[in-house]
């Protein structure tokens, strides 16, 4: 594991990143459980046995349901770090956002997509699960300001002030374009077509000074 | 209740009414049972104590879960055709589907969210939940076409062929401002006004030609 990763995750030394990937093959296992039964339907039972383990081992590593979605959520908020420092760092910010806008929209109907369905679901219910969520959400809003700042050579406080509104209305578009959201849209280009003209003109529009 | 409306509940005759009435009641008391517990975490015999009833008598009215969740698709749709109509027989369409995708838009985190995050979960897993949902969806882009027909006077093939792909993003996003479908928004008249000027941009474009 590159040192920067190591960090990211907040592991150090050997044992602690066995463990994670350890962690991490358990959480890949399990989820099937939960795509297959649901979040309520899924017995810590249910998801031991998905990842082939006893229930008392498996608490070791997960002690709860929550814990398990925590630690979905944590490793889709470490892709997502990753993939915004490779936007950041990349010759053109502004055509790599969009992009990886670009990608996010066309490959909807994913296969994590029920996942997702099934946690906001939970969400809707558990305050805790909720707040996970937002965070990991706001999380996305704010990479997208930071490269929207870069572009624009704004300080981050007026970069925010600018762009966080459209930032967000972005990621509910992108967000509403995911299967698990919704309906499963058909395979449609025109449809992808008309969603990303949609964001792009929201990202020239707010670039240019208009709209705020 | 007026002709019209039991043709479109698809009822004839005091006794169906009656019975179309009992129904009602029962999905809204069975519904909370729903909400506090999940699809799978609610068995028929929580809806039923949730509805006051005997599971027998309650197996009578909804034979399943699935049952219920269809009931529960046909009542909004019914709301959703009963708006529809005031729009196409109103002085200005065009001003009313405006001002009804407002309301939609600004009355998010509505009380019936969690239910519909709940439903969608569920529509990830099982094709017949999903096939109802997308069902409904359809109805309500094909109700926006005709608005949109009727005002540019074309006729239903046309409209249909122009606007379709602007009324499943304008869905798309009204959706996603919803707060079943992600974390609830913070209540944020920014937000809800640059998602309002994006679905009224995207409307008016189409109606002048542009983007098709």
């Amino acid at each position: 594991m590159p040192q920067d990763l190591s960090t990211l995750v907040g592991v150090n030394g050997a044992e602690a990143t066995d463990s994670g990937h350890r962690s991490e093959e358990i959480l890949g296992l399990a989820r099937h459980a939960f795509v297959e039964k649901g979040f309520d339907g899924a017995s810590m039972q249910d998801l031991a046995k998905a990842a082939g383990m006893s229930a008392g081992n498996f608490y070791r590593y997960f002690p709860s349901k929550a814990a398990l979605v925590e630690a979905l959520i944590a490793r889709d908020l470490l892709e997502v770090e990753q993939t915004f420092r490779a936007i950041a760092t990349s010759d053109d910010p502004l055509a790599a956002l969009k992009a990886t806008l670009r990608e996010r929209v066309m490959e909807n109907c994913q296969d994590e997509d029920p996942l997702w369905a099934e946690i906001l679901a939970v969400a809707a219910r558990k305050p805790d699960i909720a707040a996970l969520l937002a965070g990991f959400e706001i999380g996305i809003v704010q990479r997208i300001v930071s490269v929207l700042g870069l572009v624009s050579q704004l300080p981050e406080e007026e970069a925010f002030r600018r762009f966080e509104t459209h930032a967000r209305v972005i990621v509910l578009i992108v967000r509403g374009s995911a299967c698990g959201h919704g309906p499963c849209p058909a395979a449609d280009s025109d449809l992808n077509e008309l969603i990303l003209k949609t964001i792009d003109r929201l990202i020239d529009d707010v670039l240019a000074g208009k709209d705020h």
